[in-house]
């Protein structure tokens, strides 16, 4: 491994995560919060120590396939270590692991939480939890990529391990211009929903945070209700259409910015998402309508608002759906597991990896009837190579598999199994409140110290699609041959 | 297709059923029971059908792919209609969709009963609901093929389809033979067992029921309180070493007789049988005895039981498991998705497949640092065709599949998620007794009529291996082209 590189690239992250904070820190003196001084010291140690990595000498630029999950899966790891001191220092969460698991939560876009009342947690504080979901959503390290001089070749081995989904999209030859053209597409969708979030009323500052949490598909809240505590069918509508916007494929929106309108409505990806979105609404509605509301049109709204929140990952609530029937939660649940489109923002296994798996099914019932035909695997009329698709049947193995661990470790709690399944579930899939025990109006901080660490695993896991850190973790020899 | 060849053999299933109540019936007559005249009228009504059917005149002898799969899904379903009728006309059920459902849970071994007092119903019934699991644990195809003389060329198409795994082990050149051979093993292993339950003081006539439920990995019993009614540890592990053996590969059997034992204890998929059922009973053993068992001894041997039953898809318990801890029936749940060996009795998805899936995942891993290096998969020092794993990816993709929409059907009746999960597992699996709703103590009787034939529909499914009844299925054009 090209040690000397690795740290640079951190230092950079480093520098960059310290003049992220600043805007927290600017709101923490205006409303005098007692985390002034925390955001004050850590912006302080981090621009430093960023410096001094940053300015080492390297003798050699090049940054191999290895270097560059080392430098995605440490940089998450450092940013979030030191993102979580603003949090610890002031006293926001009572222990070093919850604020590293708050953090943690807000960089991967997660979104759950273990302060059982945020509203008296400090602006300053709140603002830099929900500022973590919009720079985690696009990712740190393209943020970084987009705004540093070109780092030689290893730029697409780190956009590689740090974009969502089982191919990376290239929107631009240099992977410098990529990061730029989506964070600008970013930019752009951030500003819309700001605006109109301030045209229902919504306070500035409420209307930031709730953006953050919308287009990072992450779920931070300012209140304790989540956007339940907007009585408002406009501000409902309004997060939930931009959180199913947030879970469609960036380079998509560059195709429809180019006026590619039909290959944008074209892909089977963003096809099969939609329809998932509208057979799921219908079904949960039409569940909730037959048990316990009288109104259609109100159950259709919290369907909607609920699906487009677990489908995308984002987590925000409008009710508390863990009291609905054992369908429309099972439904949610499956929904969970899902996730959005590749390329966007959000968790999950990814539509597009659920689209091959469906096709394959497909191919195998017609070789019962043709053992001998050669039937490739298409996805947006382009053969899939077979890597490419052992590729995603070992992300799914190995996603379920880690599941199912992970499970059983904490039923060792003494929680039941649907508590535990889905928090396991909500974790790894970067959606944020599950169902029983960390339900939509309890959290997660009734678990064990030990768990939570499990969990902040399990988040860095997901985001990062599982083999970034597990390859890093794999025993030696595994590197060399099967 | 070819009807005629079809339906020949249709009436050779039949004549070979209508012999196979004979037993029953003389136990029947025998012990005076109410059932007497039903299966009188079975017989009679199954043989003479059969006899029109079979003695038709075929010009075209051959059996297509397509044929082998409709005589092997039309074979089950024609055998459940008949076989259920000894149980509906003396009123044993209630309905005949019941009936339906218990022989079908009897041929395809899964055990799962909607009788709620098994001890008032009669002993020929009770011979034959539990013959059925004999029958169809090596199939009721591969017995016909091993009784009649050859098909021609169809015949490996036929046992091909009933066989349970990736890959039909052939032990002979000629189907037959193969057929043959497997049926002299599986009685040596029935003889074997009744004999060492006659020695631990059960009747002749449990003995001989237990058995069945054993060898075939069926789990139904004469007693309410299956195995648990027999207060002998001596018989809790013959029964429980015995769902092992019948867990395991049969033709792994034919290779120890030859003397191969080097061979037998080498297999990779026996290897990690035996390791999943060593952590599963030493996890769960652990658990029980931190939480509820104060006799170490104790929770070893209950664990034993139950892990054995649930892994091999039997389903016979010897304690209330669903009181246990969340933890112990997580483990339970999983291995009811693997269930047992390719080619034994058992259903799940079989360690085979897990172990393939394992062995991607580690290649995928290998990859990430070497990416143009050519790493095939290999099975007991074969390597495995590319064909093959994609097969099993899809069995994989389509079970969980079926899985998932068939618990979102049943979760429509209200019950909770994990009874729902549970019970279709057990169905999907041929399990038999689940989590919950229908519980070991409780049964599959409390669900609507509907979700009965859901669950019948599932334990066919899961019998068969998905693929052979789902292309049956299959919209039309998806057999031309993909």
């Amino acid at each position: 491994m090209n040690y000397g590189i690795v740290l640079k690239v951190l230092g950079f992250i480093l520098i960059v995560e310290s003049v992220l904070m600043i805007p927290s820190y600017v709101i923490s003196i205006y409303t005098n919060g007692v985390d002034k001084n925390a955001f004050l010291f850590t912006i302080l140690v981090t621009f430093i120590l960023g410096m001094v990595l940053a300015k080492r000498k390297v003798k050699d630029n090049s940054i191999s396939a290895h270097d560059g999950l080392a430098i995605v899966a440490l940089s998450w790891l450092v940013a979030s270590l030191f993102g979580a001191l603003p949090l610890y220092l002031p006293g926001s969460t009572k222990t070093y692991i919850d604020a590293l698991f708050e953090i943690v939560s807000g960089f991967t876009t997660t979104g759950a939480t273990i302060l059982a009342d945020v509203e008296v947690i400090p602006q300053g504080t709140l603002f830099w939890r929900s500022f973590t979901h919009w720079i985690g959503g696009m990712g740190i390290l393209v943020f970084t990529l987009a705004l540093l001089p070109a780092l030689g070749v290893g730029g697409f081995q780190i956009y590689k391990a740090e974009s969502p989904g089982p191919v990376a999209g290239k929107i631009a030859p240099r992977v410098r211009d990529t990061a730029k053209t989506l964070y600008k597409i970013y930019l752009v969708i951030t500003i819309i929903e700001v605006i109109l979030l301030l045209i229902g009323k919504m306070n500035l500052f409420d209307s930031l945070v709730y953006t953050f949490g919308t287009v990072g598909t992450g779920g931070f809240s300012t209140k304790n209700a989540s956007v339940g505590y907007y009585d408002s069918t406009y501000i409902h509508l309004v997060i939930g259409f931009f959180m199913v916007f947030s879970g469609v494929n960036f380079s998509l929106y560059y195709l429809l910015f180019k006026g590619k309108v039909r290959e944008f409505l074209g892909d089977e990806e963003l096809r099969l998402y939609v329809v998932i979105i509208a057979i799921s609404v219908l079904a949960i509605a039409l569940n909730l309508f037959a048990t316990s509301y009288d109104n259609f049109r109100l159950a259709m709204r919290d369907s909607f608002f609920q699906v487009s929140s677990v489908m995308t990952t984002t987590g925000y609530s409008t009710v508390d759906f863990d009291l609905w029937p054992s369908f429309s939660k099972g439904i949610l649940l499956l929904l969970m597991f899902i996730g959005a489109c590749a390329g966007s923002t959000a968790g999950g296994m990814k539509v597009i990896r659920i689209l091959i798996m469906l096709k394959l099914i497909r191919r195998e019932i017609g070789k019962i009837f043709h053992p001998r035909a050669v039937m490739p695997i298409k996805s947006n009329d382009k053969v899939m190579p077979n890597e490419t698709i052992a590729g995603i049947n070992s992300f799914i193995a190995l996603y379920l598999l880690i599941f199912v661990i992970s499970t059983l470790l904490v039923t060792l709690e003494g929680v039941d199994l649907e508590s535990a399944a889905s928090s396991v579930a909500s974790a790894l899939g970067n959606i944020g409140p599950a169902l029983g025990f960390a339900g939509p109006t309890r959290n997660f901080v009734e678990y064990h110290q030990i768990t939570k660490v499990l969990f902040t695993f399990l988040m860095l896991l997901g985001r990062l699609e599982l083999f970034t850190i597990i390859a890093l973790l794999a025993p030696r020899n595994w590197r060399k041959e099967v």
